[in-house]
């Protein structure tokens, strides 16, 4: 039964690939009001693949925001394990345009890598897991139970989520969640994630005269708000790359020895990052190693920055306001709602009497941990071994995933973070792409996973 | 003559402003190279108008960049005074576009103001000219001899005209130059600027990554670009809002104990540009008055800022390089050539080794004074306290005109500063205005002026 899945599926290799494309030809970006029509498509198009393998009760089901697609396979008894399969069908924005080399929604094949936006985040590991599903279903038994939960709204931090989470615990039970949105930490590195940082989003405006004046006529006798903004900026680290808002490291867990032991032992190296990256040195908190920087210290980022004149050219302009977007990365046992009153009583005691500010929150989600005795974890530790020939690492991750933390609190469901897009996938940049020979591998790993579950 | 003149002039009021209307038609946005053609069409229109008004050797001129109109009449003799004619015919770009009332290049008259960009600064002030001139040309006999100089380069920094002027030493002489270009300090309050702050305008960029990054793949092992920006901006005052940059105060003249009595006598108050700004309070060096700030100390302000994402929403990207335009205002005797060092060597000295930095020097003029004997300030003066009833305020002005300083340096020119521009008329903002009650007074006080130079 294993052997024919896994002959099926490298028989239509092609085939998952076409289909992968298709899926990526739809603009879905989550967080542009211009594309409604794009996301509904994408939920459709979604709905349709759970159909045609076989999975029953599909629903797109609504949520205050971009709907929910469902589907289950339950015909595996009572006694079968039920894993809820993850994904989300948004994608990020894709600018800067004018950087990538092909269209960012007309996927095109490279040496090894299929470049699109979504191909790795995460688009490429629905397709992984619905052909993992649709290979066993079409050529054997199921030996488990299956609940799908693919969801448009992970890129703007799954706010709409969490209530239908909550409302639909009984639809939604399950022994463990695989969610395969996490990465890989390399093309011969297997990896199950057992941490993620969560995350809180900002915007901040500052604002000073009440229109953008000339700054001859009045520089010197107005404070910027640009250069405001800029000192609000500066001062929200330490000269150690500490952030400096009050209160912000209370609440975070101290590493044990036993952990740090891990984090050294993770093949996440500072010179690898310097190379990825391509700065010219790394910076960051020195008593912490990068990898404990990445999976157990929190950040503040400034995500965007704009003020007054930025086209080509010079224009004497003193603004009327500068607005920052501004996002901390979470680690246990931060909450967002802490970070809110944190960043806001930072400002309240720094902000110079001479500009106005505003601070939005646009959303958020804590941090989560995932115990690496879950029998998920185990299942997926040994398909990834049998794949790649070596045990996976277990990392904690820097990124956050709303999904996680929504389910750990409302249903006590852990996730099983792994996925097969490379670190240098550009999840979120120019030039995103999927690495095929990873991501056939993947296909295969997922279909030893189902077996390894079967009672 | 005087008073046909004046006839004349108040006659043809409607005519006069719908000339400007056409004028102000024209999107000549010198800094925006899309609009070339326009910055063609408003120089033919200028010196169109030159000839209508019967100049002679009318011309437009090549320079480097866009085009000189000029025209002279010179059949007063060799005994009267000569006069050359300052004006522009570019204007600032007038984004951002969504906060006109009416179309920045469709003229609007509402209440007593015409809105426009380019009204006030400074095709309205041109206009006034050329119909001052065109009242007594048509009325009786010029007593003045009159060389117009009307550049394209006014708001990106006058570059070209600086070698213009060098090389036409001997077209351009003349006794002294009337520019309209400095504005007047209130509907009541008729001024002839003395001093000019200098300018170098600068575009900062800052490059950590190579392209942007997740994060939260990458934050806290990479310094931001953004945050690195906002630091190195957030140095370059200190709590005082002194300017840090090494060496910057070296060159400024000390005020003698006479000069602060005549900032302290103009009627520039704090509480004024509080309620023009509409800031909730004012800023700058504690040590100087706000009249003193702006006209006698240089300044560094930030004019524009980008970086990562802006857009509606969020995105968790770590930007592979955050931008800032920067300028500086300059008074006597600091040059924008020590500027660019001073800010060179704060930036070697201060931006961390984890980012690359690029500085481009995009423009710039030194400071300029006036002597307050000069026989053009004398006429003018005479002139604004016949149509006004008071005697004209004598300030320095924050604002930087390149010409200025350039007719000083290469012909031993001085500037006879002044206009008809308030200084609420929004020069560099949306929705900029002239007040016509201002500018129809300051055509009589113009005509006044031309006969009080008769010999």
């Amino acid at each position: 039964m294993l052997e024919q899945a896994l002959q099926y599926a490298h028989q239509n290799r092609e085939h998952f690939l076409n289909e992968l494309e298709n899926f990526l030809a739809i603009p879905s970006i989550s967080t542009d009001p211009e594309h409604g029509t794009d996301m509904q498509k994408a939920a459709e198009w979604a709905a349709t693949q759970l159909r045609s393998i076989g999975m029953n009760n599909v629903q797109i089901m609504p949520t205050g925001g971009h709907p929910v697609v469902y589907g289950e396979w339950l015909q595996a008894g009572t006694r079968a394990t039920t894993v809820m399969i993850y994904g989300h069908y948004d994608v990020q924005p894709p600018d800067p345009l004018e950087l990538w080399t092909t269209p960012p929604f007309e996927a095109a094949v490279r040496g090894d890598n299929l470049y699109a936006r979504g191909s790795a985040d995460m688009k490429g590991q629905v397709i992984a897991s619905l052909k993992a599903v649709e290979a066993v279903m079409r050529t054997g038994d199921m030996p488990i139970n299956l609940k799908w939960l693919i969801e448009g709204e992970e890129e703007i931090g799954s706010e709409h989520l969490d209530d239908f989470i909550k409302n639909h615990g009984e639809l939604l039970t399950c022994d463990f969640c695989l969610n395969m949105d996490a990465g890989i930490l390399g093309e011969d590195k297997p990896s199950i994630t057992t941490g993620l940082r969560g995350l809180a989003y900002f915007e901040l405006r500052v604002y000073g005269p009440s229109k953008d004046l000339h700054s001859g006529l009045y520089g010197g006798t107005v404070h910027n708000p640009a250069q405001a903004l800029a000192e609000l900026i500066a001062g929200m680290h330490d000269k150690n790359g500490r952030v400096t808002l009050p209160g912000f490291y209370d609440k975070v867990r101290k590493l044990s020895k036993k952990e740090r032991r891990d984090f050294a032992r993770l093949p996440i190296t500072g010179k690898e990052i310097k190379q990825q990256s391509g700065v010219p040195a790394l910076w960051g908190e020195p008593n912490f190693t990068p990898a404990e920087r990445l999976g157990a210290r929190p950040t503040l980022e400034v995500n965007g920055l704009l003020s007054g004149f930025t086209g080509v050219g010079s224009k004497t302009v003193l603004p009327a306001w500068a607005m920052a977007k501004i996002s901390c990365r979470l680690v246990p046992d931060q909450t967002p709602e802490e970070t809110i009153k944190q960043l806001k009583k930072y400002l309240k005691e720094h902000a110079p009497r001479d500009i106005k500010w505003e601070l939005d929150y646009l959303h958020g989600a804590g941090a989560a941990l995932t115990a690496t005795d879950n029998v998920g974890v185990k299942a997926l530790s040994k398909a990834l071994e049998t794949i790649w020939g070596k045990k996976p690492y277990f990392p904690r991750e820097g990124g956050s995933i709303g999904v996680v933390v929504q389910l750990q609190k409302h249903l006590g469901v852990e996730s099983v973070l792994s996925g097969f897009g490379l670190p240098d996938c550009d999840a979120h940049s120019p030039n995103e792409k999927l690495h095929l020979p990873t991501w056939y591998k993947g296909i295969d790993a997922l279909i030893h996973f189902i077996y390894n579950l079967k009672a």
